[in-house]
């Protein structure tokens, strides 16, 4: 271990509720580098591409790992909402834990440094994001409230402050910013080299580009909302497989009332893609996110609609409903994630008194008066 | 000159089209240090109190000044919409301003240095903040996209990238933050310390908290929105005369499709009012803006106020309607409001012509659809 940040090992964060899934079609040597603050964690990895290829995992490193045969064997006929050929497959991952929170990450990303120089903990910060409350429903003008030497401000309602549960804490990246295919040809150059040195909770009602680099979250509260679609391979569209999942995630957020925060951690991003088969890939979600935004920004979960998973049920309902008229796509989609919430509910069997723990008790409340906070 | 940072001097944008508007007690002493980023624009100095202290402006300066006989002779029957021993007496700085923008700054505030130790030329960065677009009805995770190294990121509709006009900027503090009394008695010792190098729009239908210590805005857009209430001598309650203005500018700006951006720059608060005499001041508002948070997070403005004036005339029978029963006070606010824009129009006749510029075109496509982004 010489050479180290042992610190950091033996200050890995509940190492025993997390797991790091990771997809990916080649060695994981990116892994070694990560040593000081991902090897006292399980890793579960999900092998995209050709099962017949060997993943070389770096030694000393606990994990399972799935490929396509595997995935096929678990799920049966169901494995077929499982992307091939794009990172999507990760959600096989998620679908697999049995632990409370998830942490993904892409196997081209790297430790990054704060600007003291320091090597940054991602799951220490991810953690510590997913276990403070959140604030979706007024913004605080100095950021994460529940951060050290910050406080909620002068014009905060007091009634306001306990927060809500976080379900979500979303990374960024520095080096290569994750831009779409057109603006990657427009600014082949651009790096981002901003640490803002914030967390921030994504007020309730408000979308945002959930990029699956870097992300962490509480599957036990929202795991059935994390489905990463349905791309690649024998589909018309790639590269949205965190947009879909992003968006559904945060509306079952609100709905449920919890929080999504996005900022620190920062990773490195080491490797820009290629910005021609990104098009390719893309092409056709760049058109379809016009309409997709909007689906999302419009519709309105209904009471009945308890848990993440029944959310997700009635989200596929609405999929079929609006979108299917952009795209004959979002009907096989909206039928996959019906055999996306079947297939996690045979792995992960609703357990009575844990399902209901799983309903924050104020949704009800404030779905019943339909107001943020207190009525007039 | 000696000593100070003549580039920055030669460099104050926009010198023609900004008011700084000061509300002061005291010697403006403050202004000493300020000289190489203010001195080239003009000041409006609203003298607060008794109108027989003679304010001492330091030279080199070119102001004008205001004090309460001033503000009583200009307004007539008028002045008591405008607030006495109360920083919330800046508002008749904006009135009787003529130019673009307004830079509103405390007399307690100073010059702060970014990370890298340079001086931060606040006005620089407002006007920027205001000249550049805002993005209210989606999140960009890499913050202003108008930045110079950041841009819209993977999953942002192509349709919402060319964003809304900015009314408003609200600049942050360093050293002493804006906490009530209460948060002032819990931690009298802490200090913002952290420097966040970020812009962010606050989202469509998000309230926040403004503070007026370090505030720019466009008084053509929202001018008349920006009234700072009736507070202090002979009211019942002070210190809520910024967030008022706040809370109100943003449903304004929400509803006429304008932006508010949050963030940079920040300027260094020197000294923390007395937390005893502030929860003398707030205590009854710490109790109200249970109400007036909500009040203003659940009002719909009519499709017929599609200026500034309008929409807070319209806003003012709300406050009678809705708030009066929290307090009689709310009354004689939403009184105070409709003469704030009496006095206001008195003072800024509209231009036909430039009254219909006022109005974004955006706010009637939006309106009359009722969403932000594309219809499904």
């Amino acid at each position: 271990m010489a050479g180290y940040n042992l610190e950091a090992i033996e200050a890995a964060p509940l190492k025993d509720d997390v797991d790091i899934v990771i997809p990916t079609i080649r060695s994981l040597d990116f892994l070694e580098q990560w040593r000081p603050f991902l090897q006292h964690y399980h890793l579960i990895i999900v092998q995209d591409g050709d099962p017949s290829i060997k993943i070389k995992v770096p030694g000393g490193y606990d994990y399972e790992l799935y490929n396509r045969n595997d995935i096929n064997r678990i799920l049966g006929p169901r494995a077929n909402c499982i992307s091939y050929k794009d990172g999507g497959c990760r959600c096989f991952g998620f679908m697999v834990s049995k632990k409370k929170y998830i942490y993904t990450i892409d196997d081209d990303c790297f430790v990054a440094k704060d600007p003291s120089g320091k090597e940054i903990n991602v799951i220490a910060q991810h953690i510590k994001n997913l276990e403070t409350p959140s604030t979706p429903h007024y913004f605080n003008t100095l950021y994460d409230p529940f951060r050290d030497g910050t406080d909620f401000v002068r014009g905060y309602p007091f009634s306001l402050r306990e927060g809500v549960q976080t379900a979500i804490s979303h990374g960024l990246w520095l080096n290569i910013p994750d831009y779409d295919a057109p603006t990657q040809l427009v600014k082949p150059r651009e790096r981002n080299t901003r640490y803002v040195d914030a967390v921030m909770t994504i007020p309730k009602g408000v979308l945002y580009p959930m990029c699956g680099m870097n992300l962490a979250f509480n599957r036990e509260l929202v795991g059935p909302a994390m489905y990463f679609g349905l791309m690649g391979e024998g589909q018309p569209i790639s590269r949205y497989d965190d947009m879909w999942a992003g968006w559904a995630a945060k509306v079952v957020c609100d709905h449920l009332g919890f929080g999504v925060k996005t900022g620190l951690p920062y990773l490195w991003h080491s490797k820009a893609s290629n910005p021609f088969v990104n098009l390719k890939k893309e092409h056709k979600g760049l058109h379809w996110q016009e309409d997709m935004v909007p689906f999302f920004q419009n519709l309105r979960l209904s009471k009945e609609s308890d848990t993440a998973a029944k959310c997700y049920m009635e989200l596929s309902k609405m999929t079929k409903e609006k979108l299917t008229k952009v795209d004959p796509y979002f009907e096989k989609l909206a039928d996959a994630m019906v055999t996306w919430i079947e297939a996690w509910e045979e792995l992960n069997p609703p357990v009575k008194s844990e399902a209901s723990e799983e309903v924050n008790p104020q949704v009800k409340k404030r779905q019943s008066d339909g107001k943020d906070v207190k009525a007039n």
